[in-house]
Parts: structure tokens; C-alpha cells; sequence
């Protein structure tokens, strides 16, 4: 939640000329984002965010992520669109990381989302896999069973400290998942970070879905389930079963489950 | 240089109720701002930054501070203007904060500030002093010689660690500037704070001043020796005289110094 690479104005006013965007009228750099580096940018064109990719995004996955947003905001999906600079290209160099300008969507996130947003989330999770349905680009998850097996090793050790027993039963679960992780469900380009901090609200209407640096290709049921836990529990840890089915509801209205999900 | 208080859409809405300022269109947290927490908000009715003063910020010393904007820019100041509440008050509680909104300023800091650029900062400072001067409320300086000796007391233990022999420096110049700091300099309200982060620019000329949380009755040479230090240093340490001369000749044809300054 943080800046991690400052720009100066002095390097800001040559990158912004390879745009046409006109001159800078406010930056300002934006307490939000554990991955990146995110600016809020006012020229004399508009209003944009300005991303800067620190460590954990690949160069080699901006085409897939930058060309999905284009993919899915050319279907009607609110979501940022990135720039592209005089020369067409989605992303360049500033202060030694890629950098690329979105639109700047408006509206606010929910810290606790109520009934009538999770079912407005639940019918936009559903319209982003439709719209992503015919993407050209793929990427794996990096956040699966695969990918969870090296975090497993590193907590491992560590993880009795925290809580006595903790350790057995993560390992127990690693091996649980690797045996009974579900193959063959409808699957294709899912959000995969679908937190609600990640998703705009106006007047309790969705009205922007951010933040798409987890995207990759893997089961939808994969993304029901991620908003299910981040937005169906309460403070208290107990699952709201009428925000479960708002969220369910509105999805199935737009693309149904199969009876496998 | 964070967010130090999260303020919740759930917490927002009411608090903006108590302004004529419609909807929140756009909410996002600052990473500026050392002291306090600071927002980006976009209402119905324009943009402003909302601030919640955090610990070092004493509520009773708010009536000084946002009277002194109201001031400066009822003289013509490019400083933020703090937004009257309908019950007429400059600040109300928000998660359990005194919070101000404050009008918006565009422009961008500079990092490494050129000479035109202090010549317009030696003009902006000279009218600031000029401005505030018939200001009807006072605050001592808290970072003026009485505020440094317990500074120093906290930091003589260990400042051999940090260099050999640091401590005895310390000490030494804290004895020399309680013995030579000079009385009688003509006064008034400063800023205090004017670092280059806490002025904008738009195409070389300056737009604004922000950030008044130190602002206090003391020397106006105070003020100009801050600058001086913070403005016309180069990165090696060496003094750039142009600059120097840049920021003393505008102040000096706005206000002339004494022979004592």
C-alpha cells in the first residue's frame, strides 16, 4: 500500500510527451496497490492512473494484461483502458520500470460490501468471463495448486510459531488439494484478485473493476470462489448466506454453472 | 509518506453530508503528506483533498491553522482554502479524526528545483509574510531553539553510533545557537515548512503552497534560512549561489530585508 519507485516531474514531462495527452496538471502518487506503483495524473486531456510495474509483474505478461483490458473494454467492460503512446505501443520505460496510463475510472470501494453489491458483483464476474471467453493470449495461474506447493515449503517452518499445529495443518490441506483439485471445469480468462477494493461502486451500482495483474486462464469456479470468501463473510467469520445467494444468483442469470461447478 | 487512518465509503458518506458537495464520485488515499493522512476526493461539485490530522497535529492549534488559509487566500494566496461545513465549522470527526476538506490545487513539485524556480519561490514567500502579517492568531515555533534542546537530548545517546563523535557536535552547536540565536528579527507568521515537495508549479511559474502544519509567529529570516537550505543545495552538498540569489532578489523586491536580516 505504498510508492515504491518515485517519479520526478523531471522524468514525468518527457514520458508524458510521447503521448497525446497535453501537459501534466496534477500528480500525485496513491496509497493503494500492494504490487505497484500507482499515480493519480491530471493533464490537459483527462484524468488517468499511471502504473508503474515493481517486482512481481513480469515485462514478458504486459501484452496479456494490458491487451485483455483492451479486449474487455472494447466488450463493454468497465475497466481501465491503457493509453497507447504516439508510437501505438501499451507500456514504456519511466524511472527504470515499464510504466503504462489507464483511463481513470470513478466511484469509491466497499470496506463491507452489502447485499445489493454483491449481487451487482456476482453479474459483472459472470459478464468478465463471457467477455474474456474469446481472448487470444493465455496465461497460467500462478496461484495454484502448482504455484502454492513453494509457498507451503516456505511457511512451513515458521508457521508453529504463529500457531501450534498450524504447520501439520497446512501441509495436511497442500496434500488434501493436490488429491481432490477439481480438472476439467469451464474454465478461461478469470480475474483471479477479485477483492472488493478491487471493485468501484456508484450510488450502489458497479461502476469499474481494477487491478487485473493476477489475471491468467484457469476454472471460473476459481473466481465465484474468490468473491464468494472475500465478499459473503462477515467480521465475525460467519458466511451470509443472502450475500452468497445474491452473489450466486446474479451470476447464474448471466452465464449458468454447470452442475460439475 | 502513508495512509495512517483508513477512512471507509460507510464513513465517508455521512461526513460528506455535513458539506454541500454532493456525491463522492472518487475517494483514494495520498502517499504524501508525513504528518497526516490525505485523500483525493471528486465530488458532484469538484475535487478536494480531505485531511485527518493525525497525533503531531493538536486539535487545538486547528482554529490557527485553518484560519490562516482562509486568510492567506482571502489575500490571494495559492493556498488550499478549507471547505465550510453547512453548520459553519472547517473541521468535524471522521474515524475518530479531526478531518478539514480543503480546495484543490493543480500543479506538480519539483525535485530538484532550477533557478527560475527559486526565484519564484523567493517572491511566493516574501507575500506570504507580507499577507499574514496583520493575521489576528499566534503560535509559538515548536521547532525553533527550546524545541531542539529535548531533540537533542533524545538523540546524544546515540548519535556516536550513527558517526564517531556526532554527539559532541551536537551538543557543542546546540550550546553556540542558544547563545548566539538571534532576537529582534523582524516577525511574524511563517510557513516553516517550505520544502520543495510542499509547493506546485505549472509551466515554470508557482501555483501553490500547501501544507501549513508548522506554520508559526517567528523570524521571517526563519523561513527564508529554510528555503535557502531546502531550495539552492545541490545533490553533492555544495551551495548553488545562482539560486541563492534567485530566491533572496524576488523576496528582497517584494519585501526589502533589514540590515539585521
Amino acid at each position: 500500500m505504498a510508492v515504491y519507485t518515485d517519479v520526478s516531474d523531471a522524468e514525468l514531462a518527457p514520458f508524458l510527451e510521447a503521448f497525446e495527452l497535453g501537459r501534466a496538471l496534477t500528480f500525485k502518487g496513491i496509497a493503494e496497490g500492494v504490487e505497484n506503483s500507482n499515480f493519480f495524473l491530471r493533464t490537459e486531456r483527462g484524468s488517468f492512473i499511471l502504473t508503474l510495474y515493481e517486482k512481481r509483474v513480469r515485462e514478458e505478461d504486459l501484452p496479456f494484461f494490458l491487451g485483455l483490458l483492451e479486449h474487455l473494454s472494447a466488450k463493454g467492460m468497465q475497466c481501465p483502458l491503457p493509453v497507447r503512446a504516439r508510437d501505438g505501443n501499451a507500456w514504456r520505460m519511466l524511472a527504470g520500470r515499464p510504466a503504462a496510463l489507464m483511463t481513470f475510472l470513478s466511484g469509491l470501494s466497499p470496506k463491507r460490501p452489502d447485499v445489493q453489491q454483491c449481487g451487482e458483483l456476482g453479474a459483472a464476474l459472470a459478464r468478465l468471463h463471457l467477455a474474456g471467453a474469446d481472448y487470444k493470449l493465455a496465461r497460467p495461474n500462478a496461484l495454484s495448486v502448482a504455484g502454492w506447493k513453494p509457498l507451503v515449503k516456505s511457511c512451513e517452518a515458521k508457521a508453529n510459531g504463529v500457531h501450534m499445529g498450524l504447520s501439520t495443518l497446512i501441509v495436511t490441506e497442500m496434500r488434501w488439494l493436490e488429491q481432490h483439485w477439481p480438472a476439467g471445469l469451464p474454465a478461461g480468462v478469470i480475474h483471479a484478485d477479485l477483492f472488493p477494493d478491487n471493485v468501484f461502486f456508484m450510488e450502489g451500482k458497479l461502476s469499474g473493476l481494477i487491478d487485473f495483474y493476477f489475471a491468467c486462464n484457469d476454472a471460473y469456479a476459481y473466481d465465484v470462489a474468490v468473491c464468494l470468501n472475500a465478499w459473503c463473510f462477515e467480521g465475525d467469520g460467519a458466511f451470509n448466506i443472502t450475500k452468497g445467494r445474491a452473489l450466486l444468483s446474479t451470476y447464474r442469470s448471466v452465464r449458468p454453472l454447470s452442475s460439475a461447478e
